[in-house]
This record gives structure tokens, sequence and C-alpha cells, in this order.
């Protein structure tokens, strides 16, 4: 499958979320909290989470009703070291951001703070919101739970949790933020759907067929949608991995008073009601904050320079491809699927908005 | 390899633990935690880090002068919602119950803290502190850095962490509470120990040789200890199982100011100064607490519910095996390997304790 791209100058892509969204009657506050999520993923190579989230979920979402397009965002407890935040049924986006901004606001003051959100849907990339308080100087952490799931526990054959992220951020000095971004699934469901099209085999241990058993066929696995959790086989660990996506589904979803979506046969017919979960800490409550960055940058200068297994491929450090592509894509533009592009335009132009890429 | 075992009384292993403890020196606040962290993990079946810690490497921290036997611990920063704590250069367990104690005693007033201790060493089961807030009715998560470096980052040929466990727990309401208790590695070092001695050859994806390839042979890889991040290979996620090993190194030994021990060619002369890290929250402050209780007995529940892949092996839970072999071992002791009642025998001799096994 030969993709065929274009790269679209980024204030293009950025201009044609906004003109989307406004279009469909979101209010510029929430406008600009998603497409700065959004804008973000696509910068950083993260294209699963980008624009192509539109054709990909949020306009189905919106003809389907699921989501409210202007939400009434509230906080509904508020404390000097937490918050519970209602989303009021829309995209996680906005709901998301006026969180971590809350967790850095009073980490800032008192140390530490942990605000939850619930009544949300699909926020975007969590690592977005890690680096929102590593850019504070402080250190962040995200989780989200998943409207549909598609991972499968170890000894099920049934899918319980969604991809189930965590996001994990800290200041660095010298270096760049460590920011660690990890499904807690072995793969993202999208290498699924590529192999699939592309007509190739998985790799062992990606994913299940219905009745739980490792499947490489990738035509199977993706009508199954049955994936492993991190460490892919009971040997490996996958014993981990789930307990990771249960954990982060506490975090997000029983912490938020969220909905745990592998109790429900079929979405429910109004909203999703997804939650998300937000902690900052301020390493200069602990000890000093320039003591701090000094201990990480040395920890990530003495990662880097490991020695490695391949002289080719020098040690990495979480975040780092990411932050490379962002610098190439800023440079250099966004590269985009044609078959992307007509999705967005035929959206664009039933939203009766224009058509900037 | 067919090992001996002889079931002791449980009551006699914790006093064996603690004579031990007392004829070194320990001061008695200190024998109390280092013999209730210990024999938790004997009782859960995680011998590894129980009353066998005292051959394996208590006793020679000791002898080395690598920790203090009579350390002073002291809160050196302490706020609302956080502190730090200098464990000084004992064994970790100590410090550690008093950092979980404050965590949870500010979480309880506040919704959530974090307490870092630094200048510490070994702290046993990480699932034991993570289990003390659950008791408390919180949220508890518990992280540690390691003083000898046996992980290996993706990409490298040299072991840059340790096995840096997680452990997290949450209080349910009809259920046992949830508790991961995991490394971020893909196996245990033990399970290296064992094959090699019993000549039996290694899962692929477990561990590398020195030219940070996978290795099969149980002995090269004994003598490499070099093991891989959860995930195993990079086709199956090892970058994640890294991100998580990196994650926890920042939140035990950089927040904390403690020593990255892979940055030290060889061992200090003098204290190792590993780090730990220890978060409580509680769910009553974001929402009602027996609605929180409730909705994660729901989970636990469809989880215990849901479709196994074989029918003689039911899905479990985390914590599931451990919280059963409590039961089982409280009510008929404690199975310990004659090998290793010798040797506790010989160091009891030594230290002028009695035997009690």
């Amino acid at each position: 499958m030969a993709a065929s791209y274009k790269t679209c100058p980024v204030a293009a892509v950025e201009g044609q979320i906004k003109s989307i969204f406004r279009r469909w009657g979101m209010p510029e506050p929430a406008v600009e909290a998603s497409a700065a999520v959004m804008l973000w993923a696509d910068l950083r190579g993260v294209d699963s989470h980008g624009i192509s989230m539109i054709p990909a979920l949020y306009a189905r979402l919106r003809d389907e009703g699921a989501i409210e397009i202007a939400p009434e965002v509230r906080v509904v407890r508020d404390g000097p070291a937490i918050a519970t935040v209602d989303g009021g049924g829309g995209l996680g986006h906005y709901p998301a951001v006026i969180a971590m901004r809350l967790a850095i606001e009073k980490a800032a003051k008192i140390g530490i703070a942990a605000v939850t959100v619930r009544n949300s849907h699909h926020y975007g990339a969590a690592g977005y919101y890690a680096a929102l308080a590593a850019e504070a100087g402080l250190i962040g952490l995200s989780t989200t739970g998943v409207f549909s799931p598609s991972v499968v526990p170890t000894f099920a054959a049934q899918a319980m949790f969604g991809t189930n992220p965590i996001a994990f951020a800290a200041p660095a000095g010298r270096n760049r933020p460590f920011l660690l971004d990890m499904a807690t699934s072995t793969i993202a469901m999208g290498k699924i759907t590529l192999a699939a099209r592309a007509g190739k085999p998985l790799a062992e241990g990606w994913a299940l067929n219905q009745e739980g058993r490792p499947e490489t066929d990738a035509r199977v696995a993706y009508d199954a949608r049955m994936m492993t959790p991190l460490g892919s086989s009971r040997e490996l660990g996958s014993h981990k991995g789930y307990g990771l996506a249960a954990m982060v589904e506490i975090l997000s979803t029983t912490l938020a008073g969220a909905r745990f979506a592998a109790l429900h046969d079929k979405p429910p017919p109004d909203h999703h009601d997804v939650g998300h979960f937000f902690l900052a800490m301020d390493p200069g409550a602990f000890r000093d904050a320039g003591d701090f960055r000094a201990d990480l940058d040395a920890m990530i200068d003495g990662l880097h320079q490991a020695r490695p297994a391949d002289a080719a491929q020098p040690v990495l450090v979480a975040g780092d491809p990411e932050a490379d592509e962002t610098e190439r894509r800023k440079r250099d533009g966004i590269p985009l699927n044609r078959v992307l592009i007509d999705e967005v335009a035929a959206i664009a132009a039933r939203a009766g908005a224009n058509f900037l890429l």
C-alpha cells in the first residue's frame, strides 16, 4: 500500500482543525484547546492523534450525538491539592487542559495536586498534558480511560480495557524534558489496521483471536479487536501490562466517577462518560529545583551515552524521536495522507468550513 | 534440583527475623518495621523478599558497612501535602513505613500527598507500602530505585536501571483491595538464578548477553546480569518497559535526591543512597468514598467474570494469588527451603541470636 502524502504548512493544519470545529458550533476556548492538543500530536509525528481524529472519530461522535459540541465544563469539587471536573459531555481536550492547568497551579503552591475529569471523551495525546506540567517546571502525569474496550486481560478471551495510556513528563535543565507517552497495550490498534489493509501478517504477541489465542492474521485480528496488554504473553509478563491497564482505569474512571466501558454491552445512547486523571508535582517542594534538573540531565546524558548494542542505533530517551520530528515538521510542514485530506475536505464541505489543506 | 522445604510457624519466622536484627543492634521501631514488611512478603508467597533477604543481601550489607544498623531517620522537608525523609543510611523498611504513614496522614486531611525518601536502601516488597494506604481507605502508590543496575534500555548493551518496581493499591468494598506489585523488568533476577542452577534454558526475551543480544543460556545470562525491560523486545514494546523504569527512577531517585546507581562504576564505599517514592490519595476527596468502593467492586467482579480463554483458568485480578497464599500460609505456616534455613541458622549463630526455625 503506497500511501501518497502532501506536506501541508503547520498553520494550514491548525486553521483547518479550528475552522471545522468553529463551524460545528464549538465555543472558542474549546476550539483553542482541541486544536492545540491535536496540532501537538501532528507535529510530533503521532499522526493517529492529530487532525486525523476528525474523520476517524470526532465527526462520527458528533453525528451520533455522543458528544456535546458546546459543553458546560464545571469544577464540581475543589480543594487546595485536588479537584474534580465535569466535562459536560464534550470532547476531552478542553476539560483536560483546564484540569491539568488547575493541577499545575495548585502543585506550584502546595507541592502536589491531582485533578480528575468525568463525563468527558477522547482527549487526544496523553503526553500533551504531562508536557504542560514539564513546561511549567513540574513533574506531570496523566492517564485516561477509553470508551471502547480492545485490550484483553491475561487468561481472558474478552476485551476489558482500552489502550489506557500513561503519560509522564519531568523537566530537565540542558536537555529536553523527559516525556513518556505510552499505551499499556503491546501496540496501538492502528498497527493492526495498517497490516490488515496491506495484507501483512502481525508479529506474534500483538493480538488475539475471538478464542483468546495469539493471532497473526491481521484480518482476523482486525475483526476480533482484541489486543494483548504490554508483555504480550503470560511468560513475558502480560499480567503486568494488564495490571497497569487496570491501574489506569482506577485512576481515570473509578476515581473520577466515570463509566467503566467494559461493563456496558453497547455504548450508552447519550454520552460515553470517559474519565481522565492528572497529577502535577513540584520538584522544588521536595528538594532544590536546580539540583533536580541537574540530576535529571545527568541521567538523560548517561542514557544517551550508554553502550549501544548496535553502533548505528544510539540509545534513546523517552520523547527523543517525537521532539526531533517536531523540529522537522515545524520547519518543513506536516505530511498528510491524501486519503485523509480528502476525508477532511468532505467534512469541511459538509460543515460549511473553508478547505485549507 | 529438588528443593527440600520445611514448613515453619509464622511466629517462628517473625521471631527469627526480629531476633537477628535485635542482635545486630537495630533499634526496636526499625526491627518492627523490617519484620512486618518481610513477613508480609513471606506470607504472600513472595519468597524472594522475606526472611531470605537476610542471607541474600542484608547480612552482606552489614558486613560491608554499607548500611547503618541504627540509622537516624529524619523528616528534612515537610509541608501539608509533601515531605522528604532522610533514611540515615539504613535498610529501607523503617524510613519507608514512616514515609508512607506520613503520606497517608496528610492525604487523609488534604486529599493527596507524596513523600520521598533518600539515603536509604532495599525496602522489601513495594506492595507492602501501597497496601498500607489501601488498609487506611486510600489509594497508594510506591516505587523504589535499586542499588545495582540489571535492566537494559532498548537499543543498549549496558544495564542502567534496577528492577524498579511499581506498586499500586486501591480499596474495594466487598472485594479485597486491588494490589498491583510489579517489577518494570520482564522477569525477576531470581528466575535466571533458578534456571542457571537447574541447568534449564531461559524463555526467549527474558535476558540479554554482554553484547545486548537475546540470550537463552541461563549461565551466560546469569553472568551478564542484563535483563530486558517489560515488553522484552522493541517489536513487543520494550521501549515502554524502559520508559516505565526511567519514570520510576525519576520518582524514586531524582525527586528524592538519591543516587542514580548506573552512573557509579562501583558501589560507593559508604552508603548506597537508594531512594523511594510514596503517594497516597483519598478517593473521598474526589467523589463519594462509598461510590468509589462500589465502582471498584463492580470492576473487580467484571474482571473475575470475564470470559476465560481456558475454562480451567479463570481471570485473576492483581493481588489475587498472593492474597490466597496469605490465607493458606497464615493457616498452615511458611514453607522455607532447607538451604535457606541453614544459611539463616549460621547468621543467627554468628549474631548470637537464638535459632527458631
